[in-house]
């Protein structure tokens, strides 16, 4: 299982959005759109083994978190808009502590960053900062086994959010020289590992011959 | 100079394109500006080295080529719907066989595959066809200098289409072991680009102590 946590930072929380307007008015919800394509999808097909955490952290408040499911996720198309339209109708539900399913594969609840960080550390799952001045994804030697990868949006993270980060134990790494966007780190991240998977089954398979 | 030629096997050519329904009614316009996006932005800024060239082979025709260049590019944000409003526009341009601007730092014009592949080659510019079983770029030896990437969309690339881009002596590429989005595919070059020019400079750099 591989999880992106999207922090955004000025994403609605209620409200119907204008899915002509998502990186205005929604609060740069493009951002996260961008983020959930390049996450789940692939050509022709889907990962399913990928969940996708967006906290959305704008007005009105509380803050909530949409999560889109690969597993079961239905009727996604790559587009923003299509994306935009899941969200649109997460925010139209009346979101409890514990999710909601709001369209096949997407759910809603209140929740911030902190309740996230503690459910991964419970399930001890890997915790992985994408931060510039982190070890580059390349280089690191250590295995990526059910990671958890959390990036900021288009403002980055602040500071409040990046102590949680940090104080959850999470290993910082960088996807290369220059800074990118969140939704092209997330490419580059999975490229990576899709390249380490067929690797060690290769590997696997030498060895079993 | 890095440039980006993308084949939309129906994006249309022609009338007034809804930005509400990009991947429906524009013949999956939502593909190219994906690419447009990947092509161009990096986090807090553009890369002024980059043309990408969009080909549009949907009705009405005559096909046309829709020029976003990197140096002179203004107002365009990384959403779908940025990019797409850029399109819009060019199409409502009388496009003849020279270029026309139809905003800053977007051009149109009446042309195929075909012509562009003889205008690199006069330039003497390396052909690279993004192509499934081609060599890993991660492994291939050859220095990319002033690149030329042609990748299909959605549909992937016709065999007339290809038939022209291997008779241009195009070198075949691949991004890694999965098959992914067109956008996805730009991302990991760029990534792969941005590395290997890095190192070019530290090397540089060292011999020059």
């Amino acid at each position: 299982m591989k999880d992106y946590v999207i922090i955004g930072n000025k994403a609605v929380t209620g409200g119907k959005i204008s899915l002509n307007d998502l990186p205005g008015s929604a609060g740069r919800m493009d951002v996260l759109c961008r983020c959930v394509t390049a996450s789940l999808f692939i050509s022709f097909g889907m990962r399913r083994d990928v969940n996708v955490h967006l906290i959305l952290k704008g007005e009105p408040g509380p803050e909530k978190i949409v999560r889109f499911c690969g597993a079961t996720m239905k009727s996604l198309n790559p587009d923003e808009r299509s994306s935009g339209s899941m969200i649109q109708k997460a925010l139209l539900v009346d979101a409890k502590e514990t999710e909601t399913q709001s369209t096949p594969g997407v759910f809603v609840r209140t929740g911030n960053l902190s309740n996230l960080l503690e459910e991964f550390k419970n399930k001890n799952r890997m915790l992985i900062y994408l931060k510039e001045d982190g070890e580059d994804i390349f280089k690191t030697g250590f295995k990526l086994e059910d990671p958890v990868f959390i990036l900021g949006d288009n403002q980055g993270v602040f500071e409040d959010d990046e102590n949680l980060i940090k104080n959850s134990g999470a290993v910082s790494i960088s996807v290369g020289p220059i800074s990118l966007l969140s939704s092209q780190c997330i490419t580059i991240i999975h490229n990576q590992m899709d390249r380490n998977e067929i690797q060690s089954a290769q590997n696997q398979s030498e060895q079993n011959e």
